[in-house]
Parts: structure tokens; C-alpha cells; sequence
């Protein structure tokens, strides 16, 4: 059994934690991150690795140090990436799996969280509309549950390749919106694709793919020699949170034979709400659907599902190695509970779980509830920025993105044109960087298709209030009112 | 802040976590784990997600059940993988990671994450022996750090495939030993080499990889237009714990000019003991190690190393993708502590700070007392092995796997033969259906190049102890003595 002492380190850290990292790193009036500089921050870490060890109530100190000094991803005024706030459900999850040490491998391994992953799957499978069912595999992140849709969409259309590599192949070329996530360049450029076959399509105003323009694309390519494969359809685009109309790109992806793949990583969760879910029309006629909980639903990281309609073994087929040493075919159960061998992982975290625990508890009733709330909300902030003087909305958010320029008062009266738009452009890094020397919070700013840089506030949080987005608007202006 | 009952039901769960989760999962006298049937574990376990939410005590209750049923990996115990036991500080880490979910993007969203993720990352590099450092990074696991090492090497040699795909590329090969891990296979088909270009060299009766069969293959290659671009040599193999000879595998690729990458996930441990690190003589001429710490070194799951010697970018060049919204040119810091753009992940776990703080708390000196004490006890299970009546060794062990058969009565007599070996060959699915469904312990067992099954036992963890080695053989004798 485990020491007396293992006990009582995990007892008194974990009451610390509760204190520290929940309690603290929740409570609006404390801040959001304590900055330091690199170098800074190294002296008051005093990182090195030595030959002795520390006694447990030093070991105590640098645990409440690290806290300390660590952004509160938690805090009600932290809207800096696509995934906030606390979902305790979810967290106990966490710290279930944390203790247990469980690896997916096998059934025999993780029996459990093999059956939860397979139920959260169904349920999800069964959200996307694939009324035949399908499968699917929870990942580390998103990024890799993109890179499995353009493994599985080569396979199919090219199986030799698992064996004898791209050479043995033509060209082949992806399809996706110049807003769409870096991983699908990343994931192209790792499986030997190559970053040049990922062919652009432009997007609308509204950073939405134009059909149009991926149909003309696909000729173009197939005229040169290239060879379509797939198509990647973003849904809630990572900086204006659009999406990509599926229903429209489906058609053209059957009349090609191509591979539709829907990034829903951020945007997924309107699946889940009968008010919103038609912002992914057609969703029950793609192949595959990256989705994360993590995001939107507030799953503890990481939570990333890859889900595709097919039912015949493809990802399976597609990840395969049939190593001996763990998936012997002599068991004693049924071999179909062994899913370790559809992942390019071996180890593997039950990151299911967590979400299991979760909707358990909430029901999809309140899982709905949430995502409407966290819509309205930015509506509200939407709202707000088009009454308020010196704040201007890059375009009407239709999802949690609410993407605005502030404009400071000494920019009020230029007339807009190169130098107004330099001018612009500097105000939002540093805005940025006084919120985080101050630590009052974090909101992300980025440039964008040659706009000067403007902040993306992205509500998800149900412990976000109305004050909480005055807050935001009135610290900016606070913070840049002498820029 | 958060609510009140939100750090009540936490506090409940963290005192059920460690009474169920820690305590008695540790606890010699509990079950390592409770068998049912798929079937069966279905209906215990009510997996359905509803419409509406239950309530907490159910909750709790469910927590209690997914403790219940899954396999306790930290048991005194549990040997069934290459990893075991419980490490507190370690656990303790993964704990407050789980309450402030950091992602390791930027500086901004982690500063101390960065900070000791590079503190650890360069005393590895040291540790390795690479005098003038290096560069690295932690991946959700060593089939991933084994792929980055496949796509560093490829990159090195052919930088335009990033852009331009395999198929602007002649045939690359890659070379590793029949004994190696299934994920240079598993890379090789997602990075669109091909498994067809991964060469098979042979092992010796140890399960080292024979250096002039490697010379010969390399040649052979070459000879039929295909281009050698790395070779994957593994510290410490799967099966047997074998480890490959580094010093002399480094000067065939000096020689022929290819990337040497060392499969270390496993056997990196020996590189903290004076006493054992011999076994990977050389290594300070590879170009890169993947290094699992999560496994003999006993930090949380995952906690896996990547470490490269390049020192010109090789890491950032070869993955990176640049996301404007992510990796903003015009921020107020060095955005060399930017690390986000070396990953194919987005989101990523700071895994490096379980084992910084378990390292912080031990000391190397510790580090290295539980290496050698674990192969000290690896050594006297294979004497016992060797002076027991039906047990028999399948080699002498030079590192913690101990791999031998289980010869039940009824088999000793008879002569070596195909019937004896097709009456062994049953003999441990047998045993180890009875130990899973008994609940005593968990040994693997595998079929290994055309030999009869046989158990594969690791020894990790330093709560075990020569009592519990006695058991094992005991107790396979005990519910395998009637076949």
C-alpha cells in the first residue's frame, strides 16, 4: 500500500491545489497571470536539477510558486484561446485518470474507459447525424484528429500508399479555406503531402469558403495533373469563428468523389443546440468530423474526438501495425474491445472520460443550455461594441468570435487610410501587453488578411456574466485611452 | 469565483480518489483488477448519456464504479506494461496541471511550463552527453517523438518534401531491427513513406541489432535506387529489453551520411546509472533520442521526451506553420520562449513538469539508486527463475524485462518437439486468463519470432519488492500447475 507519507503529501498538496488553483485561480478579483520576464521568471523558479533532493515542504513551495506564476485559463476575465473556465465534473475526471495511470490499449488494460469512449463516440456519431453509426477515436488534440481524416480520405482513395509511400502515387492535393487551421498544413507537410498540394480556396467577407471557387480550383488542379482527394470545411474558424457551408461543399465533394473532412474543433458544440446546429447544415453527409470537446463544452484538456461515418474498418485498416506483444490474437474476450491498434499513438489517455463524467452529470439538456448562453453573450458583447464610442466591430459575429478594433481617442479623427491603419495596427500588442503586466486579463489580438491587428474576444465560459464583458471593454479603453 | 459547491464536490471527490484511487489501488491485498465481460461491464457501468443530468451523489457513485473496474496500474502488482507504480510528486504535478490547464503555445499562456519544460529538456541533453546542447520538446507519447525523429531526418535530407511531398522525392528508406517498436512502422505509413521502406534489419539471438546485417541491407538499397536517409536503433526493446550497439551502428551512419535516431523510450533510464550506461555506449554520436520518463522512471502518464542535437532550428524549420493569431511578430517579449511552432500539436500538455518536480524532490542521485535497484531486482526474479522446476529463462536479462516460460507437470516430460511447443504455446493465455479473471496480478505474455508464448516480466517500481517477485512465480505455478 502506498506510504503513510504518499498519503499525506497528497492530501496537503491537494488542499493547496483547491486553494491555489481553483479557488484563487477562479476568483475574479485576483489576477489572471503575474508576468514576468524570461529571465525574470527563471531567477524566482530556480529551475536547475540537482544531484540532492528537497525536502517535502520546499517541494510544497515550488508547487504554490508554479501556481502562482502560471496564467489562470480558469479565470472568469481569461478569454486569450478557444477553451476557458472550470467544469468540475469534468475535472474530477482529470484527477480519476491521473491517479489510476490508465493506457487505451486494450480492453483488458482499460476496460472502463474503453466502453466510455466507445458510448461518448455513439453519442457523438449519433449527433453528427450518421444514422448508420460510424467510428472514431479520442486524440491529442485537435491537430492530430485532422491529420487521421487526411490519412483515412489518402487511404481510401490510394491503399498502396500505406505500404509503398507517396512516391508510388500521383500528386496528390488537399482542399481547404484560407481560414482554416494551421494544422491541416502542418499534417500535409508530416505525411509527405507536402505544404504546396494544400490548395487555398478563398473565403467570403464573412470567412466563409466560397464553393464556387473551390469547384474551379479542383478543375484547375485536376487539369494540371494534380489529384483532388479531399476537402477540409472549417466549422467555426479559429479567428472569426465562421463556417464553412457544408451542405453546398458536400455536393461538390460527391461529384468529385472527394473525401469531405469538417474541422468542428470550435465549433462543433452548435451540434448541440437546436437553435444554432444549422450553422453546420449537411454535417450528416461528410466522412469525418474533427470535434473537441474541450473547447466549447469545457471538457478538461485534453478532450479531441475524430469521428468518420465509414463502417468498414477503415481506421483500423488505414493505423494498423498488429503488434504482438499487445494485441495477441489468443485472448480471451472479444478482440473488437482492442482499439489501441486504430491510433498512431501506442499509450493513449481515456481523454473520453472526462467528457463522459461531465454529461453524466449535466445532462444535454444543459450542455444545450450552455452553448446558447455563451451565443447570447456574445451577442451582448457584439452589441455593446457597436454603441460604445471608439470601439468598432470587425463584422457581426454568428458564433462566440466577437473580433473589434479599439480605437483610441487620438485615432478618432483621422480619416481612415494607410497612416490611420499603422496607426491602429500598434494599438492592440500593446494594450496586450498592459493587461498582462497588469494581469487584469487576457484577450488575443491578431493581424488578419492585411487588416491591422484587432482583439478576438471568444466567449465560452456559463460563469461569464454581462459584467464580465463591461469589464472587458472598459479595461481596454482604460488601458489605450493614451495611445 | 468558484462556487462553494463546486470546491465541495472536488473536496468529496479528491478524498474518494485517494481512499479508492490511491490507497487501496496500492493496497497488496486488493485486486489488481475486477474481470467482467465486456457484456457484463456494460450493464454495471449504465453508459448512457441523456437528456437530463443526474445527481451529484450518482455522480460520485459513478466515480467510484470507473475506480472499481479498471486495472490498478500503480499495484504493487501490475506488471503487464512498461510502466507501473505510483510516484507522488509526479502525481502531484499531474494534479495541478489538470486545475489550471496550461497549453504550451507561447511564453504568454506558459510561462513557467516553457521555462521548465526547457530546464528538463536540457538536463537530458546533458545527461545524453551532447556537449554543445541541443534542442527538444514533450509529445503526447513515443510513437510521436519516434515520427518527429522520422520527419527531422527526411527534412534534413530534403527540405523541399515539406513543401513539395514525397512524390517530388526519389524512394526514401528508412532502416531498424526487427525488434524494434511498432511505431517506426506506424510512421513510416502516416508520413507517406511507406511501410515497404522500412527496412527489417536482423537481430542477434539478444535481440540486438546485428551492425554488418545493417551495412549489407544499407548497400543492398542503395544498389536498387532506394535513398537511406536514417536509422532507428532502439535502447532497450519491448520484448526483450534489448539494446542495440549504438557506438557502432553511429559509425555506419557517419559513414554513410544518415540520420541516427535511438528509439529510448524504454531504455533511456540506464543513462542516470553510472552502473548500467554502458548498455547505450555511444549515444552522445546520435542525432536525436526519444526518451519516455513516464516509464522506468516512473513520472505520470504521459511524460515523453524528444531530444534532437541539431542547434540551427532543425525542430522550428521543419514543423512550423506560423499562425498569425498564435505566434505574433510584434510582441513585447523574446519570442524564442515561443516553443508552440516546433509542435505538430496545437494544444500540448506541460508534461515536462512531472517529471521536473519529481526530480526536484528525488534528486539524480535517487533517479539513479531506483534504476539500479530495479534491475538488481529484475536480476534475482530471472536466479529465481533459473533454480525453480518449471521455469525457464528465455534469455539472461541485461535490463528490467524478464522474459521465460511456464512449463506446467504435465509437460515436463516430454521431449522438445513440435507437440511440446504447441502445448507451451497455450499455456500462458491460459495462466493469464486466470490471473485477469482471479485479479492477482498482470504479467504480459507474447508470441516472439516463431517461439512459444512466453511472459514477459517488467520490473519498475520501487515499492516492489523480492516478496512480491516470489509471488509471481508462485502464483503462475499455483493457477497453471493443472494444464
Amino acid at each position: 500500500m502506498a506510504h503513510l507519507w504518499t498519503l499525506l503529501l497528497l492530501k496537503q498538496s491537494l488542499t493547496m491545489i483547491l486553494e491555489d488553483a481553483v479557488k484563487k485561480a477562479t476568483d475574479v478579483r485576483q489576477k489572471v497571470c503575474e508576468w514576468h520576464s524570461p529571465e525574470e521568471l527563471k531567477e524566482l523558479l530556480d529551475l536547475e536539477l540537482r544531484d540532492s533532493g528537497e525536502p517535502e515542504a520546499r517541494i510544497l513551495e515550488r508547487c504554490r510558486d508554479a501556481i502562482r506564476y502560471s496564467v489562470k485559463t480558469t479565470h472568469p476575465h481569461f478569454f486569450n484561446q478557444l477553451y476557458a473556465g472550470l467544469e468540475p465534473y469534468s475535472l474530477v475526471a482529470s484527477f480519476i485518470t491521473d491517479a489510476l495511470k490508465p493506457s487505451l490499449y486494450t480492453y483488458e488494460m482499460s476496460p472502463v474507459f474503453t466502453l466510455m469512449e466507445n458510448a461518448v463516440l455513439r453519442k457523438l456519431i449519433q449527433t453528427v447525424g450518421w444514422e448508420e453509426g460510424g467510428d472514431g477515436l479520442f486524440n491529442a488534440g485537435g491537430s492530430m484528429s485532422n491529420m487521421y481524416a487526411l490519412n483515412l480520405a489518402r487511404y481510401r482513395h490510394f491503399p498502396e500508399i500505406k505500404e509503398l509511400g507517396n512516391s508510388a502515387a500521383p500528386r496528390l492535393a488537399v482542399f481547404t479555406s484560407q481560414e482554416c487551421h494551421y494544422s491541416i498544413s502542418k499534417a500535409a507537410a508530416l505525411m509527405g503531402i507536402g505544404t504546396k498540394n494544400v490548395f487555398v480556396v478563398p473565403s467570403d467577407k464573412r470567412g466563409k469558403m466560397t464553393p464556387s471557387a473551390l469547384e474551379e480550383q479542383i478543375e484547375s488542379v485536376k487539369s494540371e495533373g494534380g489529384v483532388p482527394f479531399m476537402v477540409n470545411a472549417t466549422a467555426g474558424t479559429t479567428v472569426l469563428g465562421a463556417f464553412d457551408p457544408i451542405d453546398e461543399i458536400a455536393d461538390i465533394c460527391e461529384k468529385n468523389k472527394l473525401w469531405l473532412h469538417v474541422d468542428a474543433c470550435w465549433g462543433g458544440a452548435v451540434l448541440m443546440s437546436n437553435k444554432h446546429k444549422l450553422l453546420m447544415k449537411g454535417i450528416h453527409r461528410v466522412d469525418s468530423v474533427s470535434w473537441n470537446p474541450h473547447k466549447m463544452l469545457m471538457a478538461c484538456l485534453q478532450c479531441s474526438a475524430f469521428l468518420v461515418r465509414d463502417k468498414t474498418h477503415l481506421l483500423q485498416r488505414c493505423h494498423s501495425a498488429r503488434a504482438s506483444y499487445l494485441f495477441q490474437q489468443d485472448k480471451f474476450y472479444d478482440l473488437s474491445y482492442d482499439t489501441g491498434d486504430k491510433s498512431v499513438q501506442c499509450s493513449r489517455k481515456p481523454d473520453a472520460f472526462k467528457f463522459w463524467l461531465m454529461w453524466k452529470a449535466l445532462g444535454t439538456s444543459e450542455l444545450e443550455q450552455r452553448v446558447d448562453r455563451a451565443l447570447t453573450m456574445a451577442r451582448y458583447l457584439a452589441d455593446e461594441i457597436t454603441k460604445r464610442e471608439g470601439f468598432r466591430l470587425v463584422m457581426e459575429p454568428e458564433y462566440a468570435n466577437v473580433c473589434f478594433w479599439y480605437i483610441p481617442p487620438s485615432l478618432r479623427d483621422l480619416p481612415d487610410g494607410p497612416e490611420f491603419q499603422e496607426k491602429l495596427h500598434n494599438v492592440a500588442p500593446v494594450v496586450k501587453e498592459r493587461m498582462m503586466k497588469k494581469g487584469s486579463m487576457m484577450v488575443g489580438y491578431q493581424p488578419h488578411r492585411g487588416q491591422a491587428n484587432f482583439f478576438r474576444m471568444v466567449v465560452i465560459s456559463p460563469q461569464v456574466s454581462r459584467q464580465d464583458m463591461d469589464f472587458v471593454l472598459d479595461e481596454i479603453h482604460s488601458l489605450g485611452k493614451d495611445l
